[in-house]
């Protein structure tokens, strides 16, 4: 199928930017790129990254709900990159107010990773993107 | 040997979350796996990524003290998965108090990093898990 | 030439620290290691590490300017450690007034960002190493 000029332009100056320099990024995949900000998860010799993941559903005003919403998009996107939260090998996760919350969010947190394959993890206390936020989860893992 | 039938269940319980998936797991390694929450060192790839680390002795009320705690544990834990503070990658360092205790955990540090072989860093404020805790330092080393 | 014995003594506990232990870091490289903290940049198996980048030349007390500069040193040192903005694999953000700033970070964030190959990335509101300083970045790209 022809290209029409405009269309045929918008392709190349997608190709370009990495082929012109020689850079051989054919190796990164990404996925859930549609928003304007990051990509969800960049695949890059069998690592998997994963952003880090908010509540913006909105449906939720406590620490347990958000985690478990935030845990639910790991496992999909894990699944999605071709592997398991087996395979996580780290985690970072903050909180609103780790005082209040800190328990809540471990709760969850034991519930849901494989007890024979705990990642190493680091959980400090950060104010998000959103006042609503009370839990944002990032965590990269083996393919 | 013959294994009882709940030992071998419970065995079974352990090999089977990832044989059941065909995922190559095996080339992680986990190191500190007795708390509830995370190990304290994961092993993948030659690369060694341990915990956000905290001084939980409560013997030191100042960063001075926490941050050589907290340091100590660090070159333990880099000597158990067979590496050595020379070939650290990267550090995360996070302050209860910025603003007053920066210089001195620098002085720690300083002290401890390998000159000629510093890594990478970023250093911000945030409170941990616990109120006493002033420091907590994250590490990536190759193998 | 011969080396006085002081200065074979400094050459010695130079190289000694990693050859007497027999560990392989030979294949690390590091740049910008001027500073007495940190390097700027590490190399380790096709990875490029950066450090938390800060704006420390005082010229901005916006964030739009202080993302500029501080994504112009991230280009500056992708290339010199051979990669590129296009092999950004992961982004880790800090802002002091996430309510504030995000708006006006990412406007700058976007416009630099190669847009057919988004990272992933965390933002998250922590106070920095300085009073003034209103936003850090820390990329890791591949080679």
């Amino acid at each position: 199928m022809a290209l029409s000029f405009p269309r045929l332009l918008q392709s190349s100056r997608r190709i370009l930017p990495t082929a012109r320099r020689g850079l051989a990024s054919s190796t990164i995949e990404r996925l859930g790129t549609d928003g304007p900000l990051m990509s969800k998860a960049v695949i890059h010799n069998d690592i998997v990254y994963l952003s880090g993941l908010i509540d913006l559903s909105g449906t939720s005003d406590t620490v347990t709900g958000q985690t478990q919403t935030v845990l639910n998009e790991v496992d999909d996107l894990l699944a999605k990159a071709g592997t398991h939260k087996s395979n996580v090998l780290s985690a970072s996760i903050w909180l609103k107010d780790i005082e209040r919350d800190f328990k809540d969010m471990n709760a969850v947190w034991v519930d849901w990773m494989d007890p024979d394959n705990k990642p190493v993890r680091a959980t400090v206390q950060s104010p998000m993107a959103f006042p609503h936020l009370l839990v944002e989860i990032q965590v990269t893992a083996a393919k």
